[in-house]
């Protein structure tokens, strides 16, 4: 499964991404030749997932450097340090951002900066796979998987992360059904993971997030898959706002819980959860963004975080492209 | 607080509501003449909560009656059975409209009929004042209150179940913050909840439902009220999608979770909430009604229940005009 999420163009010179914030409704590839432009696409979501913004941030540095070639050497890294800064300012919670343009070289090296750029990419696709064969092992016959936000081919290079598992089974001939919380307010589970699975002609069935407990109690969820944007030292995992919650309820019913993440989420400088920055959006993408009219009345206070964090001890295990890592107390 | 939510209007003769579709954007009353007008303003979720609904139910029949006074008494009396059945299946899920018929005389007596009518819609009232005030008895001022859907003025004939206690309270000059639940897909919360606290000047932050684990977390929340469609004899409770699911995060909380309604609200006919019938609606709730465009792929699956069980050892207390009742085991 491979949308072309985010892809580096050379001629004439670009970051091409999918324009997430239009789908499912209309497929638009966009081409994003200035610094203001992916910083842009990450802000607002139009590429989004922990892996491919720090693929699309990754590209958007080399371009923005590529025409800069004529700089002096000390002026050049100038510019990238405080290009690579500006970049990683764009959204605070998922770790892969920052990893991502520290792995950039800094030195006035062209042909480099694109190599590693592309690394980042096909390594992404690698790492996908390699969830995708650990995670389909978990997996039975008629497991009923519950996801939220999305974690797919369209987070990533390509495969996704927890979407990657049941790819991989599913390519196996393995019979699988798929709840996707729609995921308020930005509705990427309805958008993005409803949208990918049932092109990929998965069972899926989308529902409400606040459904996902009795889909529970009715016994039709087998385990849970997420993607995850940080894990701290301690094993706490920051994910899409409802990760937490659906953790719980996962926990509640014995469900197993599982979190997707290339190896690099797992940033050792964060002790623990309580140190990750929660992202705080705007009011308007509850109450207005997707609307034909507002969706409350004017002025009310709205709490917007766009992450939480599930702490550890209700994780079962955290799969890597590393394999299965088990935090738990 | 009280918005008129459903009234019975003589002259011309007509069963009056505030359209709470059009809400919080329009204010419209309308006037139904007609049972199937009635029963597609109750089906339809233009009237909607159990009480204003079983209210809405006796006074439509009332009207439905009184414009076939010249019947012949058996004839009549066939034409009340089939007009009760007819409005009892606009919605299954709710006690409190078979309730409300049921309460409805079964004799050739407009004067009568509309007396009952009447009755049922002042009760409420009462009912509503007394559950505020058993309620407020749990508050302290700066309590953090969480509720689901709307079970306030516009679920009632005034002042609200769930919502009762916080008008109570506010009332009495106590300082208190609600987080209210938009409650997708029909985004009660947000339209209907929100616009209540808010009209009434009470400090009310809209969130989406899969924010709540993550308010809870987050120590903001000390007491969770919600409203009730029907409680089965062993005291588990229907209510709106995503109650349940709030009722296991406030357990893993420790957050008391109170279930306010009026005492008809009990039915010792159902045993338990396997018992309890849980209506299902229409696909395009989730993924049409409200949005500018469709937020999923067209075909996808999409499964739209209205309800979910509560089961009643997460239930701290029934808040109902007779006091506060406990059925954990």
């Amino acid at each position: 499964m491979n949308f072309n999420t985010v892809t580096l163009q050379d001629e004439p010179l670009a970051v091409v991404i999918l324009d997430q914030t239009l789908l499912p409704n209309e497929t638009r590839y966009i081409s994003l030749t200035t610094l203001e432009a992916v910083f842009e696409a990450i802000k607002n979501l139009r590429v989004r997932g922990a892996p491919a913004i720090g693929i699309a941030a990754a590209m958007g540095l080399y371009v923005h450097m590529k025409k800069r070639g004529h700089m002096p050497p000390d002026e050049f890294l100038n510019e990238f340090d405080k290009a690579s800064a500006y970049l990683n300012s764009a959204r605070p919670t998922a770790v892969n951002l920052a990893w991502a343009l520290k792995r950039m070289p800094r030195v006035k090296d062209l042909r480099l900066m694109r190599e590693e750029a592309l690394s980042i990419y096909n390594e992404d696709i690698e790492v996908c796979k390699a969830i995708g064969q650990h995670g389909a092992a978990l997996l039975k016959p008629d497991f009923g998987i519950l996801t939220h936000c999305n974690a797919g081919a369209l987070a990533t290079a390509a495969y996704g992360t927890a979407l990657a598992p049941i790819y991989t089974a599913h390519g196996q001939g393995m019979p699988l059904r798929v709840f996707a919380d729609e995921t308020r307010p930005l509705l990427q589970g309805a958008r993005l993971t409803a949208y990918e699975l049932f092109s990929a002609g998965i069972d899926v069935t989308l529902i409400c997030d606040n459904m996902a407990a009795h889909v529970m109690q009715r016994g039709w969820v087998d385990a849970v898959f997420v993607g995850c944007d940080r894990v701290a030292a301690n094993g706490d995992a920051a994910n899409k706002i409802g990760t937490c919650g659906v953790a719980m309820l996962a926990a509640a019913h014995k469900i197993p819980f599982y979190v997707c993440a290339p190896f690099s989420t797992i940033d050792p400088a964060t002790a623990d959860g309580s140190q990750i920055i929660i992202e705080e959006r705007h009011p308007s993408e509850v109450t207005e963004m997707w609307f034909a009219r507002p969706s409350a009345p004017a002025g009310v206070k709205v709490y917007n975080p766009a992450f939480d964090v599930t702490p550890h001890e209700l994780i079962t295990a955290i799969i890597s492209e590393t394999g299965v890592l088990n935090f738990k107390t």
